[in-house]
């Protein structure tokens, strides 16, 4: 059986295929974010340090790659994706009421809401005006489409919040929207932009979707059980906010209706010790695994999507990027 | 001597020469606010209450007229702007903390400031999705580049809140980007997809620009002064949240140091009874007046601005817009 990819030998294989195109992609990313007056450039220079996994731009470039090369267009269209995603950190940051991203203060933390709010629509602005400065209008309407329906997402997401019957359906059709739909944008301007045919541009935007799919359920899992030190964010909003993900709609639909009134008033007392039960709830039954299990299928998902493509070291490193979403504890 | 324009004369002015251009606008604005997800659905049809002058799609096709005449482009780059206007009203709300807007609950009152925060980002990637479906990417670039400097206006304005010595120039530049810069744009749309020349694209861009200001300060003279009966919106937000406008600029270089003194304290008490002392000194000597003036002459700018224009119908209501943007009081 093939060993499992670690996230360690996973980037050096990122940084050995698409390194140079991602060190332009960063310096593209960093020239947008200058500005001349003095608030804007420190609130800029603050973003700065959220600097994160890259996701976004490894998938634009390794699709790209996949779907016949990389051309000077994904550069900008690496760094308008991750300017998006930022942007909407940015404003999960005032919904989750987070006080720290990848080990700093949130924007929201260190300024306030309001800074937040109009940071976060700068970013989104800036992230348009730069996907205009292609020569066609195809990354403005795919991205413009995309991120209207990531809002959908997140807009549901707050609507169900406190909603104890959740099903696993609507939970992904949330997931769908609001992480999913970034991942399969990331996958077909990688592909239109490389020149493929429709049929390859599909695959990877499906890959895409099904891949965010998984890594969001990863990150679910994350938050009711990970440790904050390590991943750098605060945990356990989740539980908190009354926002039902998959380990804890698993655990409600195997439960007793006794065992259920009980875990959905821990919910809604929301306090430390009702955390650590519900915590410990989750732990003693299937629901993580099964939650886990799920993620896993997902990411065969995304595999499957690629089996059109040609076989090059782009797709190779996709298909394994899948197991790297899955596994992650950061 | 001319007799101002009334505001109703001038809506039956611009009702006689667009009419059926604005009930196009409308239409396209409300066909693009429907969605399938019921509670997105209930969002954006109570945004569609927030119905207010839609000086921004006049601004569009009036220039549109002036400039050689109203194409089919012309109605979705209206909608836009009311659209990205709409946007920004959603997110002041969240920064205002105001209650009402044109006579109806505010979104982060009657749902919360999360819901806010992602309808603003749903209606300005709404916007820009349908910019992008024009055939060029001229208009996703300047509207790009323009609502990017909004939101750098409004940075400062909350960077500089509280901020007892702000100067009639830092204002200034504060109201060029929040309000002036997107009708300095719907000016430029107008022109540029009406095949207009540079020049003239120019003026109305200038026009726009000092319209814009003009009716911002009127609006801040308003807002300390006004009546919320009949403006519609929550009022004296900015003496609560220490945002120093015209009025109190002045009144502020106008008083000696221990009137000064007394003024600050007022503004930073910030209690009913302060607001009504910091509302009588300014009815008391010639603040108002003064701003006031200040107004008219960014209309008087304004109509400068046209002279390089041919004579139209169009161009005489572009003109007689700057009246009514100094006197409204609504």
């Amino acid at each position: 059986m093939k060993q499992p990819a670690t996230a360690h030998h996973l980037l050096s294989r990122v940084e050995e295929l698409i390194g140079p195109d991602l060190i332009r992609v960063e310096k593209q990313f960093d020239e947008e974010l200058q500005h001349t007056e003095p608030f804007v450039k420190d609130l800029l220079s603050h973003i700065g340090q959220f600097r994160g996994k890259r996701l976004r731009p490894i998938l634009v470039l390794l699709s790209a790659q996949a779907a016949g090369g990389i051309r000077p267009e994904h550069t900008i269209l690496a760094a308008v994706t991750e300017m998006i995603h930022t942007a909407t950190l940015v404003h999960d940051d005032i919904l989750d009421e987070a006080d720290i991203r990848r080990h700093v203060a949130t924007i929201n933390n260190r300024w306030n809401n309001e800074t937040s709010v109009l940071l976060g629509d700068y970013l989104f602005t800036h992230a348009f005006h730069l996907a205009a400065s292609l020569d066609t209008t195809l990354a403005c309407r795919l991205i413009g489409a995309s991120t209207n329906k990531v809002c959908v997402g997140e807009l549901m997401q707050i609507h169900e919040r406190g909603n104890h019957e959740l099903t696993e359906e609507q939970y992904l059709r949330i997931v769908d929207g609001k992480t999913a739909e970034l991942c399969a944008l990331c996958g077909e301007l990688g592909a239109q932009y490389a020149g493929a045919d429709e049929s390859v541009s599909q695959s990877l935007r499906e890959y895409g979707r099904s891949l965010g799919i998984a890594f969001q359920i990863a990150d679910d899992v994350l938050d009711v059980m990970g440790d904050e030190a390590k991943t750098g964010k605060s945990l356990g909003s989740d539980l908190v906010k009354q926002k039902l993900t998959l380990p804890l709609i698993r655990l409600l639909e195997s439960s007793t209706p006794e065992k259920r009134e009980q875990l959905t008033a821990w919910l809604e007392q929301g306090d430390m010790a009702s955390r650590k039960s519900l915590r410990d709830e989750l732990n003693a039954g299937n629901a993580i695994e099964e939650a886990h299990h799920r993620a896993l299928e997902f990411a065969q998902q995304a595999r499957v999507s690629l089996s059109g493509l040609a076989d090059s070291p782009a797709r190779r490193l996709l298909e394994d990027l899948t197991e790297f979403a899955v596994q992650r504890s950061f």
